[in-house]
Order: C-alpha cells, then structure tokens, then sequence
C-alpha cells in the first residue's frame, strides 16, 4: 500500500494528503515527529536525503517533493485528475502553481517570522505584505468568479494553495495585533472569497483526516 | 501557430524555447527587449499582467510561467515525451525540477550579484555558495552515472537546470578571479560530469536557435 510519510502543520505534506483523499487512493499513513528528530534518522534519511517530508513509498518507487508526488499520483492513479482534464486545463493549473511557487511561498516567510515573534517591523516586513498581497488580490479575485483556484472543479492548484492561506489563518487568529496592523485580519474581511473558499475546502470529505494533529491539542 | 515570447538570457523563457525545439513544435519567435520596456507596455501585460516572460499564445491559449507551459506543450504535443513515459518517470521528472526551483533557483541569485559586482564577500554569499554547491554535487553524482539529470534520455528536467547552470557558467568566465575564490572555476575542473552534461545539450539539434543572441554580441 502507498506510504506517505508526513508531519503535522508541514503545508507541503498536507498537500500530498490532501491529494490521496481526493483521489481516494488508500495510503498508510506515516506520522514523523519534528521535535523527535525523526527526520534526521539514517532510515528517514536513506528514504530521503534532504531529510524533509513529503515522501512516499510506493512499491518499490521512493518520491519526495510535493509537486513531485502528486504528478506520480496523477500518473499511477489517473481517476479523479487534479491535474487538469485538457492540455489548456493544464496549463492554468499549473500556472497558478508556479506562480505559489515563485511569488508566494518564500515571500510568506519573513511575514511569518515576524507576527510569530516580537521583533520591530522592517521594510522587509512591508515588501513581502505587499508582495504576498498581489498575488492575494489576483486570488481574490478569481475567486469572486469561481469556486476553485483553476478550473471548475478542484484541482492541483487549490490543493498548493491551501494549507499555506489556511495556516496564514490560523496564525493571525493567534497574533491578532500584528495581523491587524498589517491588514491580514480578520482573513473574512479583507478577502472574504479566499476565506470562503476556505470553508469550501475544509468541507471535502476526508478532509479532517489531513488536519495537522497537534492543531486540535 | 504556436507563438514564443521570450527575452534574450531569460533562463524561464530559454525552457520554454528549448521544450519547443526538443518536441519539434514549429513556433512564432517573438524577441522581446527588456531595455527598450517591451514587458511592461499595454499589450504585454494583457497577456501577462505580472510582465515576465516566457508567454505563450496557441489560439485562443494565452499562458506565462514555464513549468505550466512546458506541462501544457506535454498534453497538447505528446510526441517526445518530457515529462516522463511511466508515473515513476514523471516523479522522477519533477523532483528534480522541483528540487531546482526549491533549493537553486533562488539560492543562486546573491551568488550571481556578488560575482558580477564589487561588493565583498559576506557569510551571505557563503552560505548561498554552501546551499548550492549541495546540489550541484547531487547532481554531479548523478550526471557520473547517467546522461541526463532524471531519465535515460532528455527531460523537462535538464531543461530546467540547464539554463541557469549555462548562464552561471558564462558568469564564472568573465568574472574568474571571483569564481576561483568560491571554487566554481573552471567549471571543468569542479564539476566535470556537469561540464559534460552542458556540452551534451549544445549539441542537440535546434540548441543554436534557443541560444541567447545578446550572448553572441
């Protein structure tokens, strides 16, 4: 059986999760502890050699990296695509992934740090909000036309897109001062279509079993 | 006809070109100037309001980002394969792209601006130095075995790593005394199973017309 080996509140192993429920693939689940150091033993290692997570084992296959899994995903297990249905669907749902990939996920970083922490806010601080915001406006605006991210159904791209905004929502419910100073908050508000996509998400069946287990405790 | 917007030494656009030239996709060169603002004017930025390129347009298709336009030229032009010919082979394809967009791509970016430029070197630029040197020697270990960087034949994994190591490689030879300094000169002497592997994709058939021309000035 497909083994995903993942951690709680990792957004790229929760969109692999994400992934096999949707494409109700059954899976062992494989639950690495961070603060155990069960990323660095040999055997984790040895499976792979960045020592991070997602990976799966397959069989014989051995795959990390998210968009990885989930273009073996869609290849081994074509029903329910995720990957677009024609070559034009494929082309926005991988665009909207790259443009995740290039202009959203490191820029969140640095915001991040900083309503986690109590450091002063930089410049920096201000040119990764307004980075991160055109790419949200851009989402935002896509959304109060359709439901998903690429196409008229769920797709790859919501998948790519989602645990990062839903742990951006999370946080800010945590550090509300900050949050509100740089205008990301409360998510409803200022980009009511993102949070109500969201709640679409969080709807899915199978969905609560991906939910990082430590956010409950 | 399939239309091609780049911009002489984009290393997103050169993929694009070369992904057409491997697939033998006949395509519309459209050679933008960055000097003389062609990305940023009206027309452009209707069809990429972020301004970058590569761009595609194929009917009534208009695309950016060169993952998704290397993905949607893999469905709408089948024939020769780049993306993989079995689920293993497409995760192999993209865990090393995604392996380059994740821990190179920007990785290289102050390495670069310290090699074209006078300021010193700072614990920065050695640890930029540090983070992909680890991966170039991933990769140097696998190109001592194999030809290509993810299968037996060429990938859209080559495609992608291979503009930016060219154009890092041209860096290193017009900025030697600064390359020799961080152990990336020569090229031949560091890494030769990847000096090997470059030289190997110069001679593909079609290589020349993806060649940035402003190189050859």
């Amino acid at each position: 059986m497909l083994e995903i080996y993942w951690g709680s509140g990792s957004p790229f192993a929760w969109r692999v999760l994400l992934a096999a429920e949707l494409k109700r693939v059954p899976y062992e689940s494989k639950l690495l502890e961070f603060s155990k150091g069960d990323l660095k033993t040999p055997a984790f290692l040895a499976l792979n050699p960045r020592g991070k997570v997602p990976v799966i084992r397959d069989g014989d296959v051995v795959l990390a990296e998210s968009l990885a899994i989930i273009a073996y995903l869609e290849r081994k297990y074509p029903e329910v695509p995720l990957l677009g249905r024609t070559p034009e669907e494929t082309g926005r749902v991988w665009s909207a992934i790259a443009a995740f990939e290039s202009y959203v996920r490191d820029q969140t970083l640095p915001l991040n740090r900083w309503l986690f922490g109590d450091k002063p806010r930089t410049t920096e601080i201000d040119d990764a909000r307004a980075a991160v915001g055109r790419e949200y406006d851009l989402l935002e605006a896509r959304l109060a036309k359709h439901d998903w991210v690429a196409a008229d159904t769920i797709t790859a791209a919501d998948i790519v897109w989602f645990p990062t905004l839903r742990t951006y929502q999370r946080a800010a419910a945590r550090n509300e001062a900050r949050a509100r100073e740089v205008n990301l908050h409360p998510l409803a508000d200022v980009y009511p279509n993102i949070t109500r996509w969201i709640a679409r998400i969080e709807a899915l069946p199978g969905y609560d079993k991906t939910f990082p287990p430590h956010w409950r405790a």
